[in-house]
């Protein structure tokens, strides 16, 4: 039995709290909030878990095995790497840092001690983004042509980051995941609006080997909230739309194939129509799946799936496209993985 | 009654005929197309109208007052020019024509001439549009903050154009008619595929003044048809979803407001959430109002709406963008509307 | 060639005008209505064809080999008779007639004269109801449990039936087709607003043989326009969407299997949940493939697919649940597929 | 603050659980459950609250001012009544009994104690249902004509009573909130299958004064998941989507006006075609509401909203509705709310 302490009880720690408590292999000790509504809300839920003002009391609490941070994104190093050097195991919520040198730290650091250090890229422990992962794979696709995502809705403006972080670091998780490779260039676009310095809508292009475009669209100002990924492959299409309560994934068999003749005005394709198929989903809640891959990674000693690395790649793209977003779009390029 | 002669009986054309043919001001007397098959789909249905293989000799009927040209890009300039020359009132299928030189040559030419040079931007002559155009007019979105359109769909590969040239051609004449104000820049990024020379999928960013961001999605290679625009202004958002039957246009009350003070971490904003609002829409076809607009423009001597300058205005903005394409999303900066 | 008249140009008539027209087998010599801006619409668009006020004319033209009557259905009977008693196959828009004895009479002079008799039930002669048919048959789906049926908008109050007569009757003529079995029994239940005599809502529900139950609900007064069947059967269940546009027909695997034991307070069902699969539907004009019908009908003597015969089981139906509106729903026996 | 106990822990168990966990009015002394793995889980969540098998032990516990039923419909009425005996004040999960003979019972029994006897009709405590009861009563949509829910889904078969009791209750709970009269008559036809004695799928109609016709499918075989109800009337209409995010009620402003003359073969309505609009719902969770509610008719010694006369009139209309299912919809008249 694990001995978890939860630092930061706001959105997503009620979900992390909870998935703790319910998982047979481990057991919440103390909830760190530095708001006393947020303290009060533990207790009322849970009277026997210890809640603290102070994050320091629960890094420092010997009882506690592994420390959760969901807090905002500028205090994720700090608390992580304190719990790192109390010789703690660290899962952060999504993004993994504020840089990819405080990244790169905090990997540093887990691999000294040989401590579990994993990120929260919640999605990757979806069923559906594994399915499509599993379809890429086997090749169901044939080649990727492009992934386009969009991430909308009216969203909470109350953050310390762009849009980007925020959002369109989901996107970047599941992408790395699915595509499994390292973009060469990329470019982003943004706009912020009621007077905010951070952007709140924004767009972004990665450029992949073999021609595979990346384009993600996020925006915490949308009237309606969408998310909907889009797979064009060079044997099949497919949808992924996580608003959707059990078509979450549509695969299309309809294509296009080249004929040998061209004439000068007219590029003759032959059109292919077939059918569509919606491969079955469970529904098994995505953390609880994360919470047994975090558990596992301790007892082994081994890297969980979404380990610091997997963090890192997704703050380098990160910190390139908040850099191309303030120079109106400028392409960054990327050597194995690393902006340039 | 104005007697008309419509070259190119391909997808568009048909519309065209039966929008004349049912006018109580026009009738068609002759259709021109370079295909058997299609001459004698004319045949079948309006056995009446004179059927030919080469435009030119269309062009060169003296009962004919007007000529619509309906055919590939490519042509539009020729066909447009040659009709022109014969003193022909001319309505061009969109896009007006391959280059803003070929644009700006017609326009001398109809202007010198007196003739009635017309493009059809069909959507400007949709209720809907319009009713948009309407409410961006009066103040009832605020100031536009953002404008996302995108246009995709399993397409005709077989064109001379890229996907630019072909879908976001509409996309650019809607949002010329709404916005009603020059770019001041463009980036646009693209993808080709199956061994096309021409781009099949492609992003375009606008930057207007005001901090106004577009942005346009178009693609023939999509799995399922999308026709949807957003537009968030600083008072309400608005969603144009041209696929859906009966609630084509729906206005977002909810918003946000900024209040005075600010925390470190917090961008502190009040939420506003309210009704949503679906305009009555009526559903007159587009191309009878687009007949009647050609129609009395050519009555009253006057400019139609869609005129050469407008038409103009948007093939600056595709060459502009297909330039920028091919450097990988280069910005290029616009003074006056016109590519610098 | 095949010389056609039509008779009523009114919703439907320009349909069938237009695809007789375009069938390389048939010209139209005529079309018959009453009001003269009808056969205005006529002139304007096919200066070819004669336009007549009297049907009467139309019939007694010993050029036309066949009539096809799309009028009001009070004058479906006079009208069909007529063009029999003068040698002309006969297509009539559904329903066949107002009575089953109307109905009848048709059919014993249409066999009396050697002629083709045929009733317009479009909806057997779409792709997506075919295929549904097939499925069937094929025992896709296992054993058929129910059949549920909605067809509602906001309709035109315009008619001289009441709401089954007018939408149901397309729910009919596919359930025919689809079930290929006469009901046991029928019971229907409806009202009439607005001061109106005739029904404009209407739940209608056949009981089959093998515990098969079919509902059908039609509503001319609704906010939103409905077209939605679902099949349930022990092996798979199928959703019909008429409105969708790309995926009409979708078949789900996910189904229940009961187990042999069962205790008091619960049946014990396993379920079994599977894929979602929509099966392409090529989009043919529904009206092509039913003028082809009618042709070939016609060259073959034989009886077309949707003959008098199938018209008058529909007239049954219709018969009967009028009657059971009329009594608050009272069950009509059926026997050998007439009501008892 | 009010100590709680809770009996059954099943589906719907969790959820009040946590309500009354969370409400500061209340706190939840013990959970009563017959499966040791529902008890653990219990556990896991609140090592604090008391779990027992027996729910007698439960009941007899002096310190627990209220009990809650969450266990299936059988055992309603005796726990029901065996915890009003010992003086408790008592919520039970929809429907209220088992029959209306049971409901009258508790009704008596909670009224000579002077205890509170609630049902947990949720939906009566939605912001969407409170919202639509508000325009109804308001004259927004004039005169009711006809009310249609849908309510299907692929549903647990594990069930003691028949789909009507299970899903119905739902409809007739809202029905009887929104309309706020009581039928003259109803019907119910519906089939069971897959071998079980309980109906899985039905239909039925409840005839009310004036016209008003309710209808309401409900169905546990169905391949999606469906809630919708369509409210037509005099002035407006109305639909109500459950499943929809953000729009759930949308009223459409079409409608007819009859005018004044009618010819013999039209009836002549005059169309008017107006907006949609969509108010803005807040998305309080119900079950929030609803112990407030109970919180505060105990504290007020008053009858809830939902209180057990609500109960009785929906398990008046459920009972006559399985009667009249087991006679292939035989109408069942109503007197004052009392079936004949």
């Amino acid at each position: 039995m694990l001995n978890i302490g939860v630092i930061g009880y706001g959105y997503w720690g009620p979900n992390l709290v909870r998935n703790f408590v319910e998982s047979p292999h481990t057991q919440v000790l103390a909830v760190a909030d530095t708001q006393a509504g947020r303290r009060s809300l533990v207790e009322a839920r849970y009277p026997h878990i210890q809640t603290v003002n102070d994050a320091r009391d629960l890094i420092a609490n010997p009882k506690i095995d592994a420390v959760v941070v969901a807090t905002p994104v500028a205090s994720h190093f700090d608390l992580a790497m304190a719990a790192l050097r109390a010789g703690k195991h660290v899962l952060v919520e999504k993004p993994l840092a504020s840089s990819t040198d405080q990244g790169n730290r905090l990997i540093d650091e887990a691999e000294r001690r040989k401590l579990v250090l994993m990120v929260d890229h919640t999605f990757v422990y979806t069923s559906a983004v594994r399915k499509i992962r599993d379809l890429v794979e086997k090749g169901e696709l044939g080649q990727p042509y492009y992934y386009d995502a969009i991430r909308i809705n009216l969203g909470l403006f109350q953050h310390d980051v762009n849009v980007l972080w925020d959002l369109a670091v989901h996107d970047l998780s599941i992408l790395q995941y699915v595509v499994n490779a390292d973009p060469v260039a990329l470019s982003a676009i943004g706009a912020s609006h009621f007077g905010s310095k951070s952007e709140n809508i924004a767009y972004l292009t990665l450029f992949f080997p073999d021609n595979l475009l990346a384009h993600i669209h996020v925006n915490w100002f949308a009237p309606v909230k969408v998310r909907r990924t889009m797979i064009g492959g060079s044997r099949r299409m497919l949808i992924y739309d996580d608003v959707e309560g059990s078509e979450k994934v549509k695969v299309y068999d309809k294509g296009v194939h080249m004929s040998d003749t061209e004439s000068v005005h007219q590029l003759r394709i032959n059109y292919r129509a077939g059918d569509m198929w919606a491969p079955q989903i469970d529904n098994t809640e995505a953390l609880k799946v994360e919470v047994e891959e975090f558990v596992n990674s301790i007892q082994a000693s081994r890297r969980p799936l979404t380990d610091g690395e997997a963090g890192l790649k997704v703050l380098r793209m990160l910190e390139a496209a908040t850099q191309s977003m303030a120079e109106r779009g400028r392409v960054v390029e990327f050597a194995c993985g690393v902006a340039l």
